[in-house]
């Protein structure tokens, strides 16, 4: 069995960005990077804030980082020691991601003796606005420390600073930092009290942005000195009172106290894990990716909010600009829809409640319907840039078209919804919006729609495909596919009004001439061009995919001149290869296995593996869950590992051109989740009816896990010879 | 009045590439750049051939230069003085454009004395095989020369070399060099005999590629000595008796002499003066540069052949790969339709026998029709690169669309073959293939036409205007403009099938159901999407031009980070900016400014008019044209001057990108030409009858031409006043 631990021993600076995302703490509220309590702005600390947004000149719109509560160094006889400028004789860092608790232990030598820190964190599960730590200080001798600690409102930012100006204020013994944004003037408040159990000279500074109090003291040999911290986190979008209830919570904490607090969070995390755990016999590595990537998706998710969703990097930090992309209806969705159906409600809802976003973007473009945000900021705002990249050759910002001509991002949204209603059959996620989001994305690709006059087919021209590194490509079969998925969804929400509460049918009628639309999508269901297997089995990606350069990635990665230069646009290596950066066609199959015959899955499964460079995370699960779908688990393994593992090795690409793209890569954790689930274990859902063919690797033994379906717990123990599939009662 | 000569004196070596096309002589079979006889392939001499070409491992297919009969070096006791390597005590090139005369005197110090030598030379307008040149050498004291002169096989070669073996020959007093081309095996053959009037020491050696006849003797001071060469230049493409004709017309020659040869060449001359000629009173730099420009074209035009046509850089070289363009319909055709429609039908012949590559390269995209070359070789070969302009910044080639996406090029076809039909009203172009090459260009645009199964019109997507800084873009008005003339003129023509000969009417009603296709070609022209002005007057070159970022094209030049960048492609500097490469809609305009009212007319051209580069030499004439169609010839002045010096000043840019495009301008020239005539001149056709209705620049006392209309040579006399047109009797 796994030991539900993962840590870091000794220092190494080099890992200092990547070990904010691999041991990084959340509770969908916010995120908190794995940094060390001295870190500061460069060393890319962050509060990550859900759902709140900025912008600042002519940078790119982001999500906010709230100023840090955590911030702590320490004097050690006059003297500072802290990471990564003071070397340490010992150092670990430890995440116990069953509890979600985040520590660290450094001992420093001093010329007098030893000195040990040790801190412990959380961002309560229990209470969203909570992030609380210990802090603990321990010398060999009679140290003479000074504690700093407080609040650093001196926050790192891509495209800030987001703050025009920052209060720093003592009150009633607590401190607080408010921010007040530059876009709209939100304003986002940190409050801080402590408790700690020593006598000491205290002292209150403001030194800049950072608010501080100062503890000095002596320290006996072998003591430890403790204090803990209640941080509470607020902003004038959660409520009008922030400021009061910042206060109030923190009080009330402070009454409460760390364990107190630390047991109540400790539950719920049990609560999580008693429905969502994943046992492996036989293979505790994966067992320990997998359930290390599970805990990533429970820390960012939404669970404080009704409508919500999850940034492509988590909570991670700004990378990809807070936005919401197609990763948390394509990807991560499953998990949540098995284990916590509510919160992929609140996914869905976000999406929802962004219509009237997504419906400017279309109008904006001149076109109907629904055109879904790229990169979804609040409100659905299109954060995406037209100048996504930075051409590495001349510093220039490239023009990329993953906003106006990735429309497939619209279909995802269809897919999402009618996936909750398929596995849960609450048509309440139709009648509440869903019904009509899915009409406007029907009327979005139907404005679409072109015909070659002298030509039979509708088709969909100029659009770039889940593999970006061909763009403005005609007839993406995936894209092809997806529009026509729609339609489908759309004439059997219409067919199916019947069954709504007359309200909301009544509002969809009203709304939009039904039986015209009906006609109109049926139509273009049968018409729109579905590219067909060749006669070696083989599904072109797109119109002239078959006359590019076949090349190997290896031999496109002999062409590179620049390591950080950009794979796709005009005239990146892969440009007009066939080499791609993602599953794409796969993609297809896996979501429609049924589309083709099985031999037609797996040509085309060998055909585009080796020219797959997956230098998307979203890529490997797909190549996963086909080949499982093709009876080849061991070729899945890899893939699945791949995803599994993307946040535990944090080897993911860091760049795109000149733009940093780290962070976590919840998609790819929701990837190895639908793959251990659905692939492996084989799950799916035949009329309504929980069933699971399990196709395990070799080397695994039993996969054990439980699925929420239509609102029961089952529990699935699947092995080689076939699963038991039990209500839990 | 002016004196039909121009010259530089003085040696200035940053000039041996501008003045090799600044002193080009040529008579359509061949074009000698105005290089001196001493120099080799590093000063880009060409013997540049017509309508030959041959294509080198992975290199550009491209035209063929032939060894170059010319060369000639001379040694003074026993040093050797040429150019660029001796500096030259003086030195004078000269053209003498009225009787193409190119010549040279050189004269230089040497330590025992000043020697001179002098040379003529004149590619034979009475005999396209013929080159023929004067060399005399002259000494104040008793120098002693050492002459050699023969043929140097070491060609100047872009892409090269392209001869796979020389054959150097001695044969009956003659040399000859024979080279066998690399793709096809073709051979050029030049062969050289000469007369000499002095007594003198011979000898013969092959020097590696070059054949070289040595005189040594020694100058009586003041005496001229002087050798006349007569060089015939034949390939296996001309006659499979190459070789023996070659030899007969040099023999001929060497007893006719180089007086007697010299009268017939200006005889000809002035027989295409006589009626060419235009004279400006008031404007002897305006008479003298467009004149000049009309050498230019009489150059070059393929008066051997009646199937030929001439390339874009004309016989400059191999720049633009000796390919023919657009170029020839749309703005050198006029010329030729007014002062010797034979060799107008002889370019349009070019096209209609070149039908079967135009439908070759439609089928190879899918289309159906004709898809004319972008860069035309011979048999409608598309020599135009997927790759046509090399990255500055990184040395790779850059995916470019003028072969995929310029669809407009089959347009221009159409255009030429109806103004030469329309001017001559000589029916055989259509009965002769005219007609079917209109209706495969009429097929072609209507197999691309799209229509939004939402929408109403027909759409032309993805294509590339005239403007090539904007790649890809949708409903370029000037291409959708075109693609309905073609619809137009195709049912104009299966309309007029019962004025066709029989036989002619027959095998076109055999080879179309005319019926349908009328019916087909009639729906498209009434439904194609042509924009319309917007409330300011101004037409959008393509859908979402005026999105566009607007901006000065001097800001763009101060955004260049490599003087040679491409401008257009994905990312150039212009790419997302309203600024143009060339006349767009402007050139739409003029050829059809009874679409709009004039007000119209003039808002579009003081719109675009800031906005454009003029990187293109087809553009300034456009400008000009319509400016006088709008009543302003002052404005339209300076860009006529722009057109009519483009090869006298030799500014035009020399690079795109990493490739060399330097050359001479016959397009600019032929537009010029049009500024001169159509639009100062204000010569129309209505209703079949010649009209003209001047619009004279300021400086402008009278501008006198003739033309021919409907076979009858006609004198026009235009002043401020108003017009005079006679028919010459």
């Amino acid at each position: 069995m796994i030991n539900w631990k993962i840590e870091e021993t000794g220092f190494n600076a080099d890992k200092i960005a990547s070990n904010g995302n691999k041991y990084l703490v959340g509770n969908g509220y916010m995120g908190i990077r794995g940094t060390l309590e001295e870190y500061e702005k460069e060393h890319l600390v962050a509060v990550n804030l859900a759902g709140i947004y900025d912008k600042v000149g002519d940078g790119w719109r982001e999500s906010l980082n709230a100023p840090n509560g955590l911030y702590t160094v320490i004097r050690v006889d006059e003297e500072e020691y802290r990471l990564p400028n003071s070397d340490p004789l010992e150092h670990l860092v430890s995440l116990d991601y069953r509890r979600a608790l985040f520590s660290r232990k450094t001992t420093w030598k001093t010329p007098r003796g030893k000195v040990t820190v040790e801190s412990e964190r959380f961002a309560s599960l229990s209470e969203p606005h909570l992030l609380t730590m210990k802090y603990t200080i321990k010398a060999d001798f009679h140290a003479d420390i000074e504690l700093r600690t407080g609040i650093d409102g001196d926050v790192w930012d891509i495209n800030g600073p987001h703050y025009d100006n920052l209060s720093l204020i003592e009150d009633d013994g607590l401190i607080k930092v408010i921010g007040t944004t530059h876009e709209k003037g939100d304003k986002v408040c940190v409050t801080e009290g402590c408790n700690y159990n020593f006598t000491c000279e205290k002292n209150l500074t403001v030194d800049g942005k950072r608010i501080l109090r100062h503890f000095s003291f002596i320290t006996k040999p072998g003591i430890s000195y403790e204090i803990t911290k209640f941080i509470s986190v607020y902003t004038s979008v959660d409520t009008p009172d922030f400021e009061k209830e910042a206060k109030q919570l923190v009080k009330e904490c402070i009454e409460k106290g760390y364990a107190f607090l630390k047991d109540q969070h400790v539950k719920k995390w049990e609560e999580k894990w008693s429905v969502s755990e994943v046992v492996i016999d036989g293979d505790d590595d994966a067992m320990e990716a997998l359930n290390y990537s599970l805990y990533h998706l429970h820390s960012i998710a939404p669970r404080h909010s009704e409508s919500l969703s999850i940034p492509a990097r988590g909570l991670s930090g700004q990378t990809y600009k807070g936005a919401v992309f197609w990763d948390t209806e394509m990807f991560m969705l499953d998990f949540f829809l098995y284990t916590e159906p509510r919160v992929a409600k609140t996914l869905l809802k976000y999406r929802i409640d962004t219509l009237n976003g997504a419906k400017e973007k279309a109008r904006s473009y001149g076109y109907d319907g629904a055109f879904y945000a790229w990169e979804s900021q609040e409100g659905g705002f299109d954060a995406c840039s037209d100048y996504n990249v930075v051409d590495v050759f001349t510093g220039r910002p490239m023009r990329t078209y993953f906003k106006d001509k990735q429309i497939h991002i619209s279909s995802a949204i269809v897919h999402g919804i009618m996936r909750y209603f398929e596995l849960t059959q609450d048509k309440s996620i139709l009648e509440e919006g869903g019904a009509e989001t899915i009409i406007e994305c029907a009327k979005f690709y139907y404005s679409l729609l072109l015909k070659k006059v002298n030509g039979q087919f509708y088709e969909l021209h100029d659009v770039v495909g889940p593999d970006e590194y061909h763009e403005r490509v005609n007839n993406n079969g995936y894209t092809n596919r997806m529009a026509k998925y729609t339609f489908d969804m759309a004439v059997k929400i219409i067919d199916s009004l019947d069954g709504f509460n007359p309200e909301a049918a009544k509002h969809i009628r009203d709304m939009y001439p039904v039986d015209d639309l009906k006609k109109k999508f049926s139509d273009a269901s049968s018409h729109i061009y579905i590219p067909q297997p060749d006669k070696e089995g083989v599904i072109e990606q797109f119109d002239g995919y078959k006359k590019l350069e076949d090349v190997s990635v290896e031999t496109l990665k002999s062409r590179l001149l620049h390591e950080k230069e950009y794979w796709g646009g005009a005239y990146g290596v892969a440009a007009h290869t066939k080499v791609i950066k993602q599953a794409d066609v796969v993609t297809w199959l896996t979501l429609f296995p049924e589309d083709f015959p099985e031999d037609i899955l797996l040509k085309n499964w060998n055909y585009y593996e080796p020219r797959t460079e997956h230098g998307s995370s979203l890529s490997a699960c797909m190549y996963a869950l086909l080949a499982c779908r093709c009876g080849m688990p061991e070729k899945a393994y890899p893939y699945f590992m791949k995803s599994a593992t993307a946040d535990l090795t944090g080897t993911g690409k860091q760049w795109a051109g000149l733009i940093y793209i780290g962070g976590t890569h919840p998609a790819a954790a929701g990837g190895a989740y639908m793959t251990a689930i659905n692939g492996f274990g084989g799950v799916s859902f035949e009329n309504g009816e929980l069933k699971a063919k399990p196709q395990l690797p070799p080397s695994w033994n039993k996969l054990s896990f439980k699925i929420i379906h239509l609102g029961k717990l089952y529990q699935v123990e699947a092995t080689k010879e076939g699963a038991v599939i039990k209500e839990c009662k």
